[in-house]
């Protein structure tokens, strides 16, 4: 454990003397100052290392690493936080690919982070998904990171938001948190990105198969991948199903009028449009100052969730309430008494 | 007070012996089992104390309240509920009057509960509503009963549940829980009922102004109204809009396929095909058994969200969390803390 988390290598863009000196110390000798300094500096080992420590539930790690978040707060903010979500088989590695290349040939700085909650993440896979971005994996300016699954929704959450915020305190600057799109975690995405980008494949009707309800009223984007070679026609189709189909949604906060495009990461078309769109938004936004408000009722947000999340679970962890919840929650289910009775009761274990 | 709440008319279907005792008696004397046995009955005047004292926000009232309620559970559930939803000016009075006059008409017993969380329902209000249902409010088979509004949304919800339940155990078999959609109270709604219906007016694309995002998903029928005189035309094409645009939302839950229809509830036209689409959609999710499964789920749902609003009020009042809540809000919205570190903070002052 300790060997895979000394500093190896890299760290190519520090000054020599931090880094000598990150390379005689191990982890465990490294201060939280020292940890702040390196992402700063925007080395990605110490960066890996410290998202490691938010991914990590063991407290000592906890403790560490709010220090370490807390000081990148202040230097973070400056990206554009952009959600991926579709089904699988959408293709949104190789989108996420072709525009990863496109946005670092801008000039910018990426980092993808992956939220898969329908399976654990084992570092295997962390493999998996380099190979599956194999040229933004070797891009210099870009940063893959899978997210630690197999835990709670609000879990993945809190570390990914982290996360985001230690990337863009290392110089990041387009952050893309991508997501399947058939569980709940495409609302936690939606409420922590800046900008909600929905891949579908051409079809005419059962392209939403598996989309969680909701989604789709969730997007700023609409974007109809795999339009390429036979599936060009139905991909033009959809693209215009959806253009008209829009306006059943009624306007969004923002003011922004969703848009239905078409793309093919494969051909590498439409990724161009697709991140003007983007910038475009960014604009938009930025001038109804809707972007920066949204990101402070997003903070609230996440505020309000965890102190729920935190409530409920020490109220489930409660002795008399793990005795008799699944009592009450058979009798509410069968109509012996009524949710409100059953919540009262429940209510009175706890306080007593 | 006390003379309003006296036994004054009514109860003709009481047998005579009872009806004398509660001619006798005194609000305060009625025992839980005069209240439920008059709710039995069919007693209006009783039923309608009992709804007060679920409306009530006194503690003794909820007390015998709570004993009404669940003395009368095991005679609820046998009947329809009906969630209807739309912008101010739609018409939902009209609609509901039509429809009510139609139902009662078939034999039915229809309860109209009506919930405007954005303003306080005074006595005053009450009649108003009669009012606005004249028709209805002499309708012998029809019972009509604005909730007690100017509370918390989770509180409005807990009295309408638990005014359905004594709806039900009053005999009414057709329940519709009218609301107004540009609040929150239609997604609670949506939790409470069966059937989801959104009235729209006529239009081209403006005609969801004013309605939450959301709830179109929700509709399982979006009627457009006043489909009539000039209007007639735009309401045609509204509906061919919704239906061609209905399959961007993905598959409900029921199974069922969410329709677009018009209809006139002052011409009275398309009354009885929405009518018979409700009945085509409980025969459908009583086949699928979605129907009982669904209200198990609202049940569940409902004892979860009350212990939430619980753990939270009691988390709000707690006098360290009064003194702190406001700055901790603050810095998170500043930028100075994560709100993860915001929350951790506030639930250590809690635990304290």
């Amino acid at each position: 454990m300790e060997s895979h988390l000394n500093i190896q290598k890299g760290g190519d863009k520090l000054p020599e003397m931090i880094n000598r000196q990150f390379k005689r110390k191990k982890r465990k000798s490294l201060s939280v100052a020292d940890y702040v300094q390196a992402i700063l500096n925007g080395n990605i080992i110490v960066l890996s290392q410290a998202i490691t420590l938010v991914e990590s539930n063991n407290s000592e790690h906890q403790k560490v690493a709010q220090q370490i978040v807390n000081a990148c707060l202040p230097h973070s903010g400056n990206s554009i936080r952009i959600g991926v979500t579709g089904t699988p088989g959408v293709g949104k590695s190789t989108f996420v690919e072709a525009m990863g290349e496109y946005v670092t040939n801008l000039g910018k700085r990426l980092a993808v982070l992956a939220i898969d909650p329908t399976s654990q993440i084992s570092h295997g896979s962390i493999l998996g998904d380099k190979t599956r971005m194999e040229t933004l994996a070797n891009n210099k300016n870009a940063f893959i990171r899978p997210s630690a699954a197999g835990d709670s929704l609000g879990g993945v959450a809190r570390k990914t938001r982290e996360t985001i915020i230690l990337c863009e305190a290392a110089g990041y600057d387009v952050i893309f948190v991508e997501t399947v799109g058939v569980g709940q975690s495409e609302v936690a995405v939606h409420s922590m990105v800046d900008f909600f980008l929905l891949l579908l494949l051409p079809g005419a009707g059962d392209e939403l198969q598996g989309i969680k309800r909701g989604v789709v009223e969730m997007a700023d984007i609409i974007a109809i991948n795999k339009a390429d070679g036979d599936n060009l026609e139905k991909a033009k189709y959809s693209r215009s199903a959806y253009r008209n189909g829009l306006h059943m949604f009624p306007a969004k906060d923002s003011g922004w009028i969703a848009k239905s495009m078409t793309c093919s990461a494969i051909e590498n078309t439409g990724i161009i449009e697709i991140w003007q769109s983007i910038l475009q938004y960014q604009q938009f936004t930025n001038k109804n100052e809707y972007f920066q408000n949204h990101r402070n009722n997003q903070a609230q947000y996440w505020l309000n969730e965890t102190i729920q999340n935190q409530l409920k679970r020490r109220f489930e962890n409660h002795p008399m309430i793990k005795a008799q919840l699944t009592t009450i929650k058979k009798e509410v289910q069968e109509g012996k008494i009524t949710p409100f009775a059953g919540a009262a009761l429940l209510m009175d274990l706890f306080l007593k």
